[in-house]
């Protein structure tokens, strides 16, 4: 049945194409040699047209950034066909990669080594988070941190100042928090109120309680082959440990990381070539990032803009990891939107074997990963294992 | 002439091609609408000849990697066609980036400067180089170093210890250098004999001090992209600052960095990223380099493996910097050996627009960007600009 749908669908595609370019299309079929048999209803042949729709879209951009329209043509629908008949001939369909099982997971195993930790040692882990202002996101994120703290038995510890407080006010809590044996990580939730500077603050964290690993050194010692972070930026570890519990072979593939920031996609990529991918980083003046990201064995996308990345820039079989969560407006949620990642789940999930949802996916493994920094930074200060 | 050019080698090529795989290439040229005028005897057609036979041997390599035969010529025919008409049309011929000459250019701009800073502050910036062992090569750079601080009004202090020396006392003179407030820059020459711990040494060089910019913290900074680095590294530095003097584009084309070392290669790429390239890292796990290297617009090669990029490997009109400095034996020269690149200078240079040679490409750059890194710390120190 396979390989029927395949021909069903190899057929209509020529048919489809050959409106735009019929000399190539008609000439490159003849190489392909597959045999017309399933029927023009099967689904296979209503997916392939629709997907022939986007690529004939996608094709006239391409002939526009191109001069020798010729060629790109040619290799276009060779591409189109490539592509095509890969994802037809091995009936991709893609697994959904469990972001909010695999957390708890995780969680579960913190637990018990914290608990372990308890008996054997009477060390009990602890967290700082320091909150100013009254950002209602900020207040949900702090509380469902100290909630995930407290399942995992890691103490919380919490300071919430006013917007309108001074740096020296914050950094005083912080140098606090840096001399105090019971707290092992401290955490400040951003966004700060725009008027501080935000680096300084930052900086005021000593390095062996920076559980988000967003210090300058760690990020040093992550991009350098012969040195040992302190700890992995919480997201951007979330998405490396969501394809290591799912098996997924890094070393050697190619990866494509969709967005730059500090906080996730930089970092991604550093981890990403640290585990052996050949690692390219798409950023907004990446020109024909959908060419680019279709070369990828592992796509991950961190730049919050709903659903840019569509199907037709999925190479065949490959494993998406959407980090993004945006809001999308729908009349028909309560709430007037719902939440959308980076990735058009709809189309990608036809094409890659393996994708996170938006949400379930990437988001709780950030807190999830906290935690184990958490637990990492509590047995470094103890010499503990 | 160029069209004729490319013309008369598109038939031939299609006469070759034909042989691998008739339907495709026959079919591929109808879409290519050129006319052929050139005679079988022109430059261009015997040059074309040669591409054909490198590119017949690739085909079959790539054959053996892809289950898809069909597909695999197709796509791999349509390459070869867009890659040799783009080169022929635009009739390539490579510039050459002349590192001694530009780094000479920045050794004179450098000691004007130097020369105002001392008449207007009487500042003289120093620079401290610590040299352990007796190895020649490591002696000969320090000598070269020495030289191309006096040359433009840099004060240099050496120390130079035992192979039997202890850790200890390469501390105490980094110490010693760190407080010298005569001293601008600390640098320890590499390799250290194998017994000695080499980041505990290069850890204790101030942050200030480190004109190699080697350390994590500014390895950090290079790679996030709201901070600047103190200093970076001299190799990669003057890769980015030949790219700049020869008027190359940088910013949205798509980068290949062949090799991952912290000194050149994971630098390198971090440079080209903070201009706005598309960045891949190629290194030693990476499957296909050839043919992504093919895809790049800036190539740089730091691997340190004589000739391994071929003509084959460039994409036409790709800008090559070539940082590899290969002993190759060479029975004609009275050593018996002459020094290569990474990069197939002979086959690159008839492809490329612009290369760096081997040596006289990226080596004289180094020492400059050395000098220029203990001017900065200078005025850094002193707050002057």
């Amino acid at each position: 049945m396979a390989s029927a749908a395949a021909t069903s669908s190899t057929a209509t595609m020529f048919g489809t194409a050959a409106a735009a370019s019929d000399g190539c299309s008609r000439r490159v079929f003849v190489t392909t040699t597959v045999q017309v048999r399933a029927s023009r209803s099967s689904p296979a042949f209503l997916r392939t047209s629709r997907a022939i729709k986007t690529y004939s879209s996608c094709s006239n951009s391409s002939v526009v950034n191109e001069p020798r329209v010729g060629f790109c043509f040619l290799e276009f629908y060779c591409n189109c066909i490539k592509t095509r008949l890969t994802a037809l001939v091995t009936e991709v369909s893609a697994k959904v990669i469990d972001g909010k099982a695999t957390a708890k997971e995780i969680r579960e195993e913190i637990a018990a080594e914290i608990s372990k930790m308890k008996e054997s040692s009477g060390v009990v882990p602890g967290l700082a988070v320091i909150l100013v202002g009254e950002r209602k996101d900020s207040a949900t994120y702090v509380r469902n941190k100290k909630k995930a703290c407290e399942s995992v038995g890691i103490k919380s510890y919490e300071v919430h100042l006013a917007e309108d407080c001074s740096e020296q006010e914050i950094l005083q809590h912080i140098s606090a928090f840096n001399d105090d044996p019971a707290v092992n990580g401290i955490l400040v939730q951003l966004p700060l109120p725009s008027n501080m500077n935000e680096q300084n603050i930052l900086n005021a964290v000593c390095i062996e309680k920076d559980v988000d690993g967003f210090s300058p050194l760690n990020i040093g010692r992550l991009a350098m082959r012969d040195r040992e972070p302190l700890f992995v930026p919480c997201t951007p570890k979330g998405c490396i440990e969501l394809l290591h519990r799912y098996g997924v072979p890094i070393k050697g593939k190619r990866a494509v990381v969709i967005g730059r920031s500090n906080i996730v996609g930089m970092p991604a990529a550093l981890l990403l070539q640290r585990e052996d991918a050949t690692v390219t980083v798409v950023h907004s003046r990446t020109k024909n990032p959908e060419a680019i990201t279709r070369e990828a064995d592992i796509v991950i996308t961190a730049v919050g803009q709903p659903n840019m990345v569509r199907g037709s820039w999925i190479k065949p079989g490959a494993v998406v990891i959407d980090v993004g969560i945006n809001p999308f407006e729908d009349t028909s949620c309560s709430r007037g939107y719902r939440l959308v990642g980076d990735v058009c789940y709809e189309e990608a999930s036809k094409i890659a074997s393996a994708i996170t949802p938006v949400p379930g996916g990437v988001g709780p493994m950030t807190i999830a990963m906290l935690l184990s920094n958490t637990l990492s930074a509590t047995k470094r200060a103890y010499n503990l294992e």
